[in-house]
């Protein structure tokens, strides 16, 4: 294990679903910034509005402080979902960017439909993934390569954690700590954050509503 | 009821915590933007940055859409907490926005240590109130006119509801969402966000840790 804090590089697209993003960095913060040292980048520098709600309304801005042109070299990234996934699927800039930096870090997490962003760049092939439930059938749409678990709270398979939707996100950050710095710190993390942490990657209690949404939506 | 979206102003300020923040709004969010829609307001407009950690390293920036002086009326606020949550109480004007927003509000709601700022201000004068439990000191320390309940995950009294530490945020929420929108209206906004739910106010698994935080740094 390196002793040097983690360079974690944050993606944003317009359409990211606000918890998602925040929820993982939260308990990547606890964790202090001797450990981890989080870098938000986009693919342009300068702020990106979050979704609000299914429609994907105009939510906060969040500021990229780095472009894809300039983005330092990272240990780690977190790709959050959300409506703006959609449109991202097709931006060429991004894949080009995922397959880049994911063939490089040492950890790649992806929350909700970010899972789908890897799935489609190429660079979930032959692994385990899963996604957000009630739109499943996006993530599994972008590839038949991809190992898809459609009942867990979220998965991990070498470098690749991907989570189930929004919340799930906090409950593999914490594995990734447990991971990376070990049990204790995950716990310190879940406790400082006041969390009540779903340990149990395969209790999975929406797992129900598979693609409830996506049929809702025609997607599947 | 109002039938009109009800107007939420979300309060920012230097070395805010990234999860109170951004976990109630993101309950608030998949409710949905005919329900509610949310402004992010400061001090000044701008980018405004989280905390990171304990030690308040500088984090991801926000966009504070309005300021104090150009904010619209709000139905409700959120006022999250933070290591920048220290600076704030010698704010006179921050104290002064608190008193005079919290006065026409239908509904204030607090995360961790943002209720220290509303005891400072005041406005809490008589209620029954909770905050983060391991610097619990810094809220009960701003007034003795306040209830404080040191067991707690969330406490509503009258227009106000005070959450625990930053993840009770989310379950406060939801909480929020019950009264203003039904039952069935959290339970699906906490469906959708796949979130766990801690439905019950008074179960509270960290007040065991009362002041562990705030005994370190000598403030209890």
């Amino acid at each position: 294990m390196t002793t040097s804090p983690r360079q974690l590089g944050a993606l944003l697209y317009p359409g990211f679903e606000m918890l998602d993003y925040f929820g993982p960095l939260e308990m990547f913060s606890v964790v202090g910034s001797d450990a981890v040292q989080i870098h938000t980048v986009a693919e342009q520098a300068g702020p990106v509005a979050a979704a609000i709600g299914t429609e994907g309304a105009v939510g906060p801005r969040v500021v990229a402080d780095h472009g894809f042109d300039d983005a330092p070299p990272f240990d780690m990234l977190l790709i959050p979902g959300g409506v703006g996934t959609l449109a991202e699927l097709e931006n060429e800039a991004m894949m080009e960017f995922l397959r880049e930096r994911c063939a490089s870090a040492e950890l790649v997490a992806s929350v909700c439909t970010g899972s789908a962003l890897l799935a489609k760049a190429g660079v979930l092939d032959g692994h385990r993934a899963t996604s957000n439930k009630q739109v499943f059938a996006l993530a599994t749409q972008q590839s038949d390569r991809v190992h898809w678990v459609e009942k867990a709270r979220w998965v991990e398979d070498g470098k690749f954690f991907t989570s189930s939707g929004v919340s799930a996100g906090m409950d593999m950050a914490l594995a990734i700590i447990d991971r990376l710095w070990g049990e204790d710190s995950a716990a310190k993390a879940a406790g400082e954050a006041e969390y009540v942490w779903n340990r149990d990657a395969d209790d999975d209690p929406f797992a129900a509503e598979l693609n409830s949404l996506a049929r809702q939506l025609g997607m599947a």
